[in-house]
């Protein structure tokens, strides 16, 4: 409360709270008083409040959200995936893979090359939510299927963007993750569908999103009854000119004190900037990071879309060589490649 | 170019514009050479030259955006609504209304209210896109209802808010101008829907959306062939705890340059702070708004969403005052207030 | 405290609060117990109850700052000058000039042409903190008598900025006013000599610096015992690339709510584009500022510094025309001009 | 150019670059022309330009920046320290002691304790540059010579901040290397003083500094002569109050690449929580920093600043474990323990 606030306005204070359903603690100090609000179940709409007369502030003290929290849940989330790779325990995930889906024979190529270099899941955007119309929008359900026939060919795993309600069901008919972009995080009716697809959710931190907002667009899809969700730091907006983003390896930690669910990052997006990406997969496993997602392409001059990122095969080489010792210097393997191929 | 770029590099860019379709002009000068690429279009991916060795920087001369811009359509774009109210003007358009219908009565009584002290558009979620799953969502179709019915009552015109292509079809129907929110401005499955709706739309820019961000998103509503949209600055991400966004007023000037597009501004989610919304209001028409957007709610501190950034209707009455001579100040004028009501 | 801080982590933060001087009140809820600390005079080190074990988070309820906040002065600090201007009345003032003094000539002429057109205060800078060190940096002590010299010819008070403590002496000899500019925000050593210098002191906000930090800034000059200090708005830093800061013109309202010291704007820094620099000059003067400093040059186009931001001698005199009305919407006046000359 | 820009406006642009001393090159292309500066030096103030009619846009193409850059010198400068430290080789050097110089026993105890786990600097600041006036502001003198004193019994070399000019005097008298903290990243006076002390500098990136900017003013330095410049990323302004300041270790190889300069990481103020200082010192190791400066305190819970931040001994060990195999995983060590003590 304000320090001129008088009786009446702590007690409409008071009442506001027990109108609420709450109970309410008035706490009388040397210059000003507060009131405590007893059994937030994170459904408190703090703005009526801080409308009354003679508030100063009203400070949170329990978290706005519930299921996924580690006090909800102690130990680690686990997702599971068909092709038997599991995210959230001391392995450190690596999915790789084009930006874009561009056609059967550049996938098929890059799908082996990323399996054949130790990567489990592969990345690949069928629809492309990008910020010009004028740009290439991806394949659409032809690049799904092409992604479809490039699991098939090499045991990898599948993640892939859905941009709506409806492509959301296309996507989790074909891929074995379903990815939710930046854009997207707070794309309430993409996130409450992608809770319903029994399919695992990676979720991308938005450009501008607090942690808790990202823990809380987590919580739509947990609300709904899937708790397979895999969250992703991408960078958030910066103000420097020399990277695309600035990413934010300390959400790493943060996230993984405050929730149960795993944390991965994309040095990829995270930089914008191709020389810069195997620093920052290097830097996410040393923060603990629980995977990486990377764009590689087969020849990263022609890339449809963020060329400029993009890993050369023989890059991404390199920077498998160099988690693997930061993944075990913390007590952690990179997922082992998967087995030799019977078909393919 | 790199300074240390050879003859070859430099023919690989040429040779990589013209395979894109363009016309290549390497300019050679003290430390290093650049190269031009003329008969950009819009639609270069700038990306798969920064990927070529011996690329520095790729500085993109034109604007990304074509309808939207001012270079497409010299002349201001007016909205205009089936009450009379034409947004782009020299007038300066008022909307007002609570965060979210909440019943019959609030919305009746307020929009009595707003429509009596001079505004000609009334905002009110039906669908409210709410951070965590567990505060209160709006009340749907009802909602739409409900604003249809207080249209009828007060000949106000109805913009309310649509958060997935479904949803915008049932708004366009009941509404006079759809808004797209701030977390939606790169939904672009949303953006499409709108631009197809035969309504006006209502864009609101991104929590850490560049103008360039915000202008080519309307731009997928104008590819659709909707040119009837009103652009609206409701503040960015800042790092400063007494406010809850940071209103950037400077957008309003730089927008008018850049596009023939209407723009206002919201300046209760640009402060979220009730006392500053006046303050805000006033200095965004002084900046060269084309109109205002702000929170009335009969009683706030009874307001299901928002409360401490809706005003009382008497300081929204004290606002009305304040913001009449200020465009008048600078040769405009507030929308003139809707007719005697013949019917309500 | 965290939820499962047991009674032994509450005694001992119970314990450190009392060792530093504090009474400490534990206060028990359904889910955790907070500890209030009572008496708070401004100078508790949260850190120290920040590292005790069992401790989630400590919340500041009063505020650090002291003499500059309205609780310690209720009315507004007024600013006198040696030529009668008065800053923090319900006048609105103006100060103008060039970026940089560069030549007799230039200064007397635009002193001569600001001061007509209605400014009371020529600003100029004779130190210049530049970015490189291969930029132009002022004409140091033969800028400050150039500046003097302007001042005895047109009647205008004189502010200019000091970049380091002796800097600040020399200033404080020629200058009406010692700017302190946004790269020396917490430059504790400059501050602490300004506040002994006996001249009022513009202090303008860093460029992430919080609202509090600014206040907290002005503090050491009052801590000194020089309440003339002048806030300045002069933008943050943001990420659009249209504009060269983000100005925060709701800091306005926001500084006048939680301090009794005046506080005005720079558009010219603010925006860095001359073209904007008039729409923003009005909105801060709709907004409540008590005066706005900006940048006019006789010739921008040979300005030797941030003549990209700088009006020309015409812009200036509409900018003046545009602002005496808004002033006047909000019951104030811009400073009525110097009465005639009777020399120069 | 504009692409209404008539033959006039650039010519007169022509004009303007040869009367800055520097060959114009006009590029006519398909919507616009373009008009290129030839000799760019790094002195041009593009302003001039920005502010001639016609002109779109002036579009730096040359680092402003010089000395500090690999294209003025190719190999890493290395710092070399009277104890034998070398910072800017294949070591990587840990600096670590307490926020602040607090007591005789205080120092000498975490002196012994830092050396004994690796570190071969300290750190430990006599002047406290402190956002409010009224917080311990350092034991000043007294505080240097405790540190000229633990060096002694120790052997590590000392590292402790300036914050004026004639302090930087007293500062490198006593210390091996001299500290300007992010607030002083732009006080010219400083880092030109910085500049002639003869003495290596450790300069810290500003809250909203861009890289350009930290590389300017490393130039300011280096232009007096001092080529011993040491850079540190330490976390820029975020939005996100989960941790103090958002730690951008992007900033390590971005640097690495436009600059011959060390650069080193502080996880303790990039985070500003106890917790997160270890993996984020292990994230900064692993993205290549040259080194990293950490917050020790021999009981953080009565430190007299930033206690929260700072590690307890035992912490710091097993921080000093988990960078050793991860500064082995890309090829470098972290800089051997000094020899065993003959005093102390």
């Amino acid at each position: 409360m304000k320090h001129n606030a008088t009786t009446e306005h702590i007690q409409e204070v008071v009442d506001a709270i027990k109108d609420m359903g709450y109970e309410a603690r008035p706490i009388p100090g040397g210059q000003r008083t507060a009131v405590g609000l007893l059994g937030n179940d994170g459904r408190v709409d703090s703005a009526r409040l801080e409308g009354l007369e003679g508030v100063l502030e009203v400070i949170p003290v329990t978290h706005p959200y519930k299921q996924v929290s580690r006090e909800w849940r102690e130990e680690n989330t686990v997702v599971e995936l068909a092709n038997g790779t599991r995210i959230g325990t001391s392995d450190v995930v690596v999915m790789a893979g084009p930006c874009a889906v561009e056609s059967a024979a550049q996938i098929m190529d890059i799908a082996h090359q990323v399996r054949d270099l130790g990567a489990t899941v592969m990345r690949g955007g069928a629809f492309k939510p990008r910020t010009s119309p004028y740009s290439f929008q991806g394949l659409g359900m032809k690049g799904l299927e092409l992604l479809a026939r490039a699991r098939e060919a090499t045991g990898l795993a599948i993640v892939t963007e859905a941009l709506d309600p409806e492509g959301a069901k296309a996507v989790a008919e074909y891929a074995d993750i379903v990815q939710i972009g930046a854009r997207n995080m707070q794309n309430y009716a993409l996130l409450r569908r992608a809770g319903r697809l029994g399919k695992p959710v990676l979720l991308k931190r938005g450009m501008a999103a607090t942690i808790d907002e990202l823990l809380l667009a987590a919580e739509y899809v947990l609300a709904e009854g899937n708790e397979q969700v895999i969250l992703c730091e991408r960078g958030v907006r910066g103000f420097d000119t020399h990277t695309r983003n600035l990413l934010d390896l300390t959400a790493i930690p943060v996230v993984k004190a405050l929730s149960h669910l795993p944390i991965i990052a994309d040095p990829s997006h995270g930089t914008g900037v191709r020389s810069k990406v195997t620093p920052m997969a290097r830097a996410a496993v040393a923060a603990g990071a629980d995977g990486i997602i990377v764009e590689v392409h087969p020849d990263p001059t022609k890339a449809l879309s963020d060329g400029a990122q993009s890993l050369y095969p023989e890059q991404f080489a390199e920077l498998m060589e160099q988690i693997r010792p930061i993944a075990r210097a913390i007590g952690r393997e990179v997922t082992a490649p998967l087995g030799v191929l019977t078909h393919g």
